[in-house]
């Protein structure tokens, strides 16, 4: 059966091995079709796909490889997370933000992290109508993503869309995340930097940063600071400023900051642009920034070799009623936490053991 | 070999029988040594004696599941978690705030996560000379627990330890914890409400929180609110209430509050209990009291069951060897954390059919 399988996949790749190396070929020269077509081959979830996907991975990596000798601690590319609530503002500054980068002359990959379109149907931000300028810009890759199934399917594969765009020459990575669910976290562990955008004018509630963001943001940007909104954009700058003081900082090189930009206006873009690039070159003197992309790797790798070994754990239906019986009495306060999970775990070793006897 | 151990569990629990219903009946009726030796007794990590003291945990929990019933909304103890780092002034606090509450005609716990004392052979929390007035009062139990091993460990038996005090009658439970590793985040889940003591004249780097620890209080209280300290501590008031303003909130019945104390002059002690008290009724009265606490009982029991699956997994040396040796390709670049993770699971699973094969 493993012969088998081996010869198979040899016959595949043989059989697709001019496709593969003709698609990295175009990627390396910059061919944007070429781009297009790797990311829908890495987001494909057809098996044999996936088998050249991962041939294809193989092969931009050792290049990217190679690349970064040349340069061991300037990173070849620049990732910046940019998220924000719906309404915050997003597109409109990515539209005149990226047109500053080109500008800067920079060339530069949006990608978006969109789990609503998987829950829900529809999608928050995948509508044509988004970065209509920035999107006729030959130096601009802009790509949403929004088929795929969960946040882990998501992840993985802008991880790899990330890598793709890396070797197709983009030296600034924009991977922007709607505020919905766990995405931002994901966002947070597959970029260098982490930006939040803030609108005035919303209520104190909606203000309301998800759990957890305060602590990992190195730069918050306060938007649609322009006409009746200034007074409260000045105040939200105040209050985000004493409060990321309060914070442990997550870098001894960076302290974040909070800065006001209208891009009805054109303001501010410049300063977003000098804060973002000042960060980079502090982490890359530091030698901190491939310190954190080398720790984001083993992060990966170790969050999906969890989440999997629980899977499968999960998959047993024994196991599922087991626990769902065990939880009912935990709450009802019959026995404790610890005594259910000893009990749990216990006939879970003897379910494995009979089954393979 | 299943009956012989049955039988020996059975000898053993005749044996031991008069004991464990000797120290049950002692503390339902609220004596202290009966409660000192039943907390020892769920701390031990002696075969027998975990046995004991599960059975004992079982009359615990049948007992004040019959107390709850006859107020199913109202809880049979406030459970408090104060945190703060060394110097913030904890024991000093505690001390003070204790007697304030035992006026009032509470009878209190006071319970130490203390993880310092594990790593390091020295404890943190652990010295006598702490709470001295305190420790002298008949209604006031005071216990540090710096003997076990993991965090895990000395969460789970703080979670019996509470339970224990619960059943000897006492009303308001403390369980203060030292800033230190990841101790302050499993007393978040084992309390009804959490406190963080802020000392000023501390730098700005010492005084930031922890990750995640502003997203989790319900009071901030500023210690030290006397001499030439108080403007400090004003200007920290009113940053942390600010700070407090942007988190979304963790529950629609409760804002988080900042106060300022000073255990030397005894000012503010009032206003802390008051603002503790109307924090439980609040959660009380919306019927979110006891569903937090449901939400908690089924995350621990979640989290045992993850980290030993977890542990188990790790137990294995080839896994550890195959982990280490994927890691470094993917610190190298050479591969995607996806496709390592692959990798793994896969040999993993082909390892342990050939072992039960």
């Amino acid at each position: 059966m493993l012969f088998a399988q081996r010869f198979t996949s040899i016959a595949v790749s043989r059989r697709y091995a001019s496709t593969v190396a003709d698609l990295y070929k175009g990627l390396i020269n910059g061919d944007r079709v070429c781009l297009a077509r790797s990311i829908t081959l890495v987001e494909s979830t057809h098996k044999e796909k996936q088998q050249h996907a991962k041939e294809l991975l193989g092969q931009v990596l050792q290049g990217l490889k190679q690349r970064q000798q040349q340069q061991p601690r300037k990173p070849i590319s620049f990732r910046i997370g940019l998220s924000g609530s719906p309404g915050a503002g997003k597109s409109t500054f990515i539209d005149i933000f990226g047109r500053y980068l080109l500008k800067q002359g920079h060339k530069l990959a949006v990608l978006t992290v969109d789990p609503s379109s998987s829950t829900t149907g529809g999608s928050i931000l995948g509508d044509k109508t988004r970065m209509l300028e920035l999107s006729r810009e030959p130096n601009a890759y802009i790509r949403t993503s929004p088929t795929s199934g969960t946040l882990g399917g998501v992840t993985r594969t802008t991880n790899d869309a990330i890598v793709l765009c890396e070797a197709a020459g983009y030296d600034v990575i924009l991977v922007e995340t709607v505020g919905v669910g766990q995405s931002e976290f994901a966002v947070v562990d597959m970029v260098d930097m982490f930006c939040v955008l803030i609108p005035p004018g919303s209520g104190d509630e909606l203000q309301g940063m998800k759990k957890g963001i305060m602590e990992v943001v190195d730069l918050v940007i306060i938007t649609k600071a322009d006409g009746d909104l200034l007074p409260e954009v000045r105040r939200l700058q105040s209050d985000w400023s004493s409060a990321l003081r309060l914070m442990r900082r997550r870098s001894r090189h960076w302290s974040p900051k909070v800065l006001a930009v209208s891009s009805r206006k054109s303001t501010g873009i410049d300063k977003a642009y000098e804060q973002m690039f000042a960060f980079e070159n502090a982490m890359v003197e530091s030698g901190e920034f491939m310190k954190i992309r080398s720790n984001q790797l083993q992060k990966w790798m170790w969050n999906n070799v969890k989440d999997r070994i629980l899977d499968q754990f999960l998959a047993d239906e024994e196991i599922q009623r087991l626990i769902q019986s065990y939880e009912q009495r935990v709450v009802r306060g019959l026995i404790t936490p610890f005594v259910a999970a000893d009990a749990i775990l216990n006939i879970f070793g003897k379910a494995k053991v009979d089954k393979s006897a």
